[in-house]
């Protein structure tokens, strides 16, 4: 066994330095792509690590009482859940199927929060029947929940999620705290409080925590501030006027990450100092102290991973020039369907030097995975590297245009280990019924 | 056996007259929704054929060499695309997926016409083997089917989808004609002759026609007109130039349906009747006739198809009303990706009276499936009806949120096949390898 000159690991951070043109990024993409095929997730074992790592130090420095979840709809595969798990994180689930994948990774059920603003009757029978923690959406739901658990003849442990009315600034179409938003029971106008005093007096319910959530993929402190104020401030309300004392408030998760050469965001060290001094007057305030609950799903997962494509073609036109792809939007949706900007690697090529989009092979106008970048001269057969696509990549993947879905693959140093296979043609049809006499 | 007052297509026919109340629709979704469950896609075969008819009618009374294609990506359920080639159509796909698909319906490869942007070598090599004809996007494209067709020993009929720089004036990420987009040859300075030129030296290849498709939904045939004139007058430079015959003209497809209340577009007869004095003052200018081809998708299974979703919980607030329902854009994407508009029905409820906000159950702020309708108050277990879904409804579905995917139902008369099977939550992990040691 002679030891590589440079690990898979080194490719892979050569890319996310912009180096793609280094012979650490040489050897690793073509030897993946060989190995894998094309369109491929990786997904860097380091990173995940990192990047837990800096959050719990940061939170565990200032927070007595801490418990961290995953937020696991950013990346559902178990490997990546019972990793995450495995260093401590609970599971932040937003349907029965994610409860199903954090189970079948390991994670029990007390260490599961189920949260989502549309719970079917299904699921909230799976939750209550498993002792999973309900975070209520709503009046409604929650009528629903204690009916379950009565005629389950259990308790159901219940948060609210509440709508702080507070606005983080992030792309509108993932901005859940603001007064519009479908999420969360209102603090104004007393619905909040309302909702916690009909859950005092509904039978099969215990009152376990406060919970809100203001947004995803925010870059500064101030709205989970602001979120974390209005949120001790109530647990006051409750104390006060309902006697209720909370085990746990959920100030939600929401982390940015940078996708841009430069861009800034707020640290996990940022994001906890800002909390800890709010924390620390609010829960004196309040008279004692519950866990702090964060529970972030990109932070974790989205710097780890990229997508690796080959390029299928190189289009000159007399507007613009396309570097079409092996991938669209049905293998990485963020651009087309929040504008959301990746940064793009060609393997193995040097200099800058013209201006292209680059063009999913979905067919339709809108499957541009870049636009106007400027990138290294590429042909046919080049491999290119999408960078942060760890999180709410594989995740939101489908097989429109009959494409079966990519692989995953985990990287450490210099191994890579499947996590899944790639999809089929014969996996079109699982579910197909052969076409009887009406066709 | 007793013939029912009302079938289950009375009952779909009842939703989309905006009868959802009556005894016809009260009947027929209860009764689907207990045998298939919700989320679930219901199509209706006499839309399917009675759409399919009035094109092939409109067209066969003016166009003597005629031929219909179903672009099937707008929906891959074989037993659809079966349906549709057994009455005459070709199969117009996208990806290797789309042929699979399409040979498994019945559809010969002399009937099938390959078209995307982006095509993989291991999809140009599929179409060569197997006699399909290939619709050629770009010059570097065009080298390498000469290349594969030639170490094929064999010989690639083709077309070139030329740009004609059209602007159709639907949506703007549905466009696809305009000199912007990433989608042809440019007619423009002369490329989409120089691409013909080229493909009549290489070796392997015979030109069989020419294409272009200006765009999807598009409800007025002025678009259509102008290209179909500047493919003739592009056809003529062809013959007189080069000495090249086309066996086809491909007009594209894209016909518009009406998705709102009112909503005017053209009907299969209107282009038709606009398209047809084009044709025979072009075609006599040509001195030959070459085949119309026609392909559309949407227009075909669009209106034949609803999605069926029943209400989880109704949530107010202090600014809007939500209805939280069991499907959301991982079920039907159209709304959160293009802001396309889908009527909603409530079943069994009378009386518009308020103003709501249909959310999915996503996890998404964006995730609403119709913002500020009038519907009839409903409660939690009501099930609710979106019209015109049969058409990039379930082919762009995903397990985003780890949600298995929805069934599929075809219906006729009073009975109702199922033709997919409701995912499982177990094949959200088909593809996944178990953890190892990594993790």
């Amino acid at each position: 066994v002679t030891t590589p000159e440079f690990t898979l690991c080194d490719g892979l951070r050569a890319a996310r330095e912009d180096r793609a043109d280094s012979p650490a990024a040489r050897l690793a993409f073509p030897r993946l792509a060989r190995e894998f095929g094309t369109p491929l997730y990786v997904y860097d074992r380091g990173v995940i690590e990192t990047q837990y790592d800096a959050l719990r130090s940061a939170f565990a420095a200032r927070f007595r009482r801490l418990r961290i979840f995953y937020a696991v709809k950013a990346n559902t595969n178990v490997a990546l859940i019972r990793f995450l798990h495995r260093r401590g994180a609970g599971a932040e689930v937003v349907s029965r199927g994610e409860t199903f994948l954090s189970r079948t990774a390991g994670v029990p059920p007390g260490a599961i929060l189920f949260s989502s603003s549309s719970k079917s009757p299904d699921e909230i029978a799976d939750a209550v029947a498993n002792g999973i923690l309900l975070n209520v959406d709503s009046m409604d739901e929650l009528e629903q929940i204690a009916e379950q658990a009565s005629s389950a003849a259990t308790t159901a442990a219940i948060s609210f999620r509440v709508n702080p009315g507070v606005d983080p600034d992030t792309l509108h179409k993932i901005n859940t705290g603001i007064s519009e938003s479908k999420f969360g029971v209102h603090l104004e106008g007393g619905l909040a409080l309302e909702a916690y005093r009909r859950a005092a007096a509904l039978p099969g319910l215990r009152i376990a925590g406060l919970h809100a959530h203001v947004g995803s993929q925010i870059v500064d402190p101030a709205g989970h501030v602001e979120t974390l104020r209005r949120l001790l401030a109530f647990a006051r309300e409750l104390k006060e006027r309902l006697g209720v004392v909370l085990d746990f408030v959920d100030v939600g998760g929401g982390l940015g990450i940078p996708y841009e050469d430069g861009q800034k965001v707020m640290s996990a060290d940022d994001l906890a100092a800002a909390l800890a001094p709010v924390w620390s007057e609010g829960t004196r305030a309040l008279g004692y102290e519950p866990e702090l609950w964060v529970e972030p799903g990109r932070f974790f997962v989205g710097p780890s991973g990229v997508l690796l494509a080959r390029v299928n073609s190189v289009k000159r036109t007399p507007v613009r020039t396309f570097l079409n792809v092996d991938a669209g939007f049905n293998t990485l949706m963020r651009p087309s369907m929040y504008g959301a900007y990746h940064r793009v690697r060609v393997v193995g090529r040097a200099a800058p030097d013209e201006i292209v989009d680059v063009a999913g092979d979905v067919c339709e106008t809108g499957d541009l995975l870049a636009e106007g970048r400027r990138l290294p001269r590429a042909a046919a057969g080049d491999l290119v590297v999408f960078l942060d696509a760890g999180a709410y990549g594989f995740a939101m993947t489908s097989e429109y245009n009959a494409r079966p879905l990519p692989a995953e693959v985990l990287v450490d140093g210099d191994e890579a280990v499947l996590i899944r296979r790639r999809g089929t043609f014969e996996e079109l049809l699982r579910s197909q019924i052969p076409p009887g006499r009406f066709s």
